[in-house]
């Protein structure tokens, strides 16, 4: 295959023509597929069915002698406490257990820095301005959360450590209205990248011109390898310890894609200074969080290992998926030259860049022909993407037959706005 | 028995030594008891217990098709929507079904008025003063989150028939600044009381000055009966549809002291116009609360009644307990003339006035002697009882023994500070 800027008018005209018809051909099968979130696949739900159960004929009480059903217990039952803190690397004593998502749990903490400030530092909503850094792309729900509280979002860009750290150490030296990043640091949605050692420990030393400026550490996918020998990124409240900055780090996860989404647990991992802080505030909001559903994930699990084993079967259902990604993705667009993509070793996505204004016009011809993306522009903040280049693709929740389907039609949208783009460009 | 006013000094001084031993022989019993909450035993939480298992072999599907074990569904599935209107006597597009609890609801809803207003009208950060009325004695948490958001809370004294109406009406007509009031209009915590049809049909025609102001009808109690026979309140939302008044009221709701307190649900009821509003402010901060939850409750109760009916086990077990706390007042202080209580049809407390600046002594006798009350001043705004008056007795979570023992003591505190007060004001 020759590539596409190689390719005189009259060959383009021919390939247009091919594509069009390839397309039409697709737009006949009626097909009718949302790939538009990161959800995981029934099969998937499946595999955690028995923690519905799982409660039955035992006792609900805590290991101390709680009783789960009844109110009380602020940040946490101590053995649940315990399991994620083991799986995040900290201490019982900084892990308060939230509800049900973690996305909660970072907007709450938004929202209280907003109307009561961070450890004793004044209201956000006191400031004139207030900004916070975006790697990009990023998720679009972090970016929401800023936008619904009038937060001003600046784009950092990201590299294959992370995101580009000269310029944060930079910005965040000079400017004391930012007052925080968003960080996906293990397996970035969208990119799939994973912050390299180097990355983790310049973020641990950063000195932030403002006190309040916290790295929302949004560490979903810490445990969602897609690989056998997966690397995991430093533990970034151990290089905080190196530097006095652990105050400056708050770190969230969650079972939304371990068990059950939406009926999973959220965690938070903070300082003791900012945990302290955060139940006295939360205190006011709420007498507890569910603590039925804390042990009910204990007894499933046991402990942090045993969610790692868990999250092996995970992997055996949906690598393969992302396989069909990429293997379709290589097969069919890289001949060509029209775009890049990551091949992620975990998480829920894989990034696609296409030639620059192309993404909203391929999201668009998928769309007509019944395979619903998640929207051209979603991440970046204020859903602008500069270039109209990033497409985030979520394999997990179709299956196969259907997922490998989607990926034909996809890369026919890919060449068909990607000739035509070249053809307009003559 | 003789009226304490009515006797001498030294019929006083032989009653105060009296009261000092009974109380030094109830120390001596080393009592550990904490009735400082409104928690259900042991034994109601034991009621719902095949709660924990009822999913077993149930696909967890809504009845029109969602997996509740994953992603989406922000207002609740359709048939705990359901459940809950009937239960409330509104429509389902009325419903937004929380959480795991109504208090998190209302910091919700306080705190979005907060940053964001309430439908288009300014948020209330950007007023110079926003206040709340506040019915008094009522509930400590009510008034934590508006001292947490530096709301100025105004006393609004209760009467027989709810609160007095006349001096609400005219408070809310002429100031802008004031946003809302706190009700607990069935079973009032603490006073038990319920509101009267007037009261209700008062409440829905209220014309206040700020379009934003909005009642915040804390129906906590609304199925909680002590008595076979109860009389409802009326339905809120009937009586302001008669007037136009639908966006001015905020229902809430929960299973806390139904099923289990924090692994409940929890429920707002409101105007289309403002669930319209509020689904798209709740978007930004979740993606959906516990649907495995809300099933787990629509398979157990099956629909309104079924809550109905479970209540009346509820009452079972607690009517006992208030009896045993209205015997042991009518025994030992009403002779004495020196408090009154109210005898409440429903809910969770026994709210007790002694005589004005004594409160506080009886609460701290009785922590002394090891039996922990609700502090003296708690059932008012910033903990301040002008009177030092008010004690809520909370006699659910005891066994029947206990309690009568508390009871016991109780009593013995009363006389005690009853008679220092007199004798200090000779």
């Amino acid at each position: 295959m020759k590539k596409l800027c190689d390719m005189q008018t009259d060959e383009l005209k021919a390939f247009e023509q091919q594509a069009q018809r390839e397309y039409d051909d697709f737009k006949s099968l009626n097909l009718k597929l949302d790939m538009s979130r990161g959800k995981p696949s029934p099969d998937q739900l499946d595999l955690s069915m028995p923690l519905i159960n799982v409660l039955n004929g035992e006792e609900l009480v805590t290991e101390n002698g709680a009783d789960c059903r009844n109110y009380g217990i602020l940040d946490g039952i101590p053995e649940a406490k315990k399991m994620f803190a083991d799986l995040l690397g900290v201490a019982p004593q900084n892990i308060i257990v939230y509800g049900n998502s973690s996305l909660a749990a970072m907007y709450d903490t938004i929202s209280r820095a907003v109307t009561h400030g961070i450890l004793g530092n004044k209201p956000w909503s006191k400031y004139d301005k207030v900004k916070f850094l975006c790697p990009v792309p990023g998720y679009d729900r972090h970016f929401a959360i800023c936008e619904y509280f009038g937060i001003e979002m600046i784009n950092i860009p990201m590299n294959d450590e992370g995101p580009d750290m000269d310029l944060i150490e930079k910005l965040i030296a000079e400017d004391d209205s930012i007052k925080g990043i968003w960080c996906v640091p293990q397996y970035s949605n969208p990119t799939g990248i994973s912050y390299s050692d180097e990355v983790v420990r310049r973020f641990a030393a950063l000195r932030p011109k403002a006190a309040d400026f916290r790295i929302f550490w949004d560490n979903a996918y810490c445990i969602h390898h897609l690989v056998d020998e997966p690397k995991n990124i430093l533990n970034i409240f151990d290089e905080c310890n190196k530097n006095g900055t652990e105050d400056m780090v708050f770190e969230f996860a969650s079972t939304s894609k371990i068990t059950f989404s939406g009926a999973g647990v959220a965690v938070m991992a903070a300082s003791e200074n900012n945990v302290n802080s955060i139940k006295k505030q939360l205190g006011i909001s709420t007498i507890g969080f569910d603590k039925i559903n804390q042990l009910r994930h204990v007894k499933y699990f046991k402990n942090a290992d045993g969610i790692r084993e868990h999250m092996k079967k995970h992997k055996n259902i949906i690598a393969p998926k992302f396989e069909v990604v990429i293997n379709e993705l290589e097969k069919n667009i890289r001949p060509l030259g029209i775009a890049q993509w990551h091949n992620a070793q975990g998480g829920y996505f894989i990034s696609f860049n296409a030639m620059n204004g192309c993404a909203k016009k391929i999201v668009s011809l998928c769309s007509q022909a019944g395979v619903v993306l998640t929207n051209a522009g979603a991440t970046y903040p204020y859903g602008n993407d500069p270039d109209d280049s990033n497409i985030r693709i979520a394999p997990t929740y179709p299956c196969v037959e259907e997922l490998t389907k989607a990926m034909e039609l996809f890369c026919i949208c890919v060449k068909l706005a990607s000739v035509q783009k070249l053809l307009n460009s003559k």
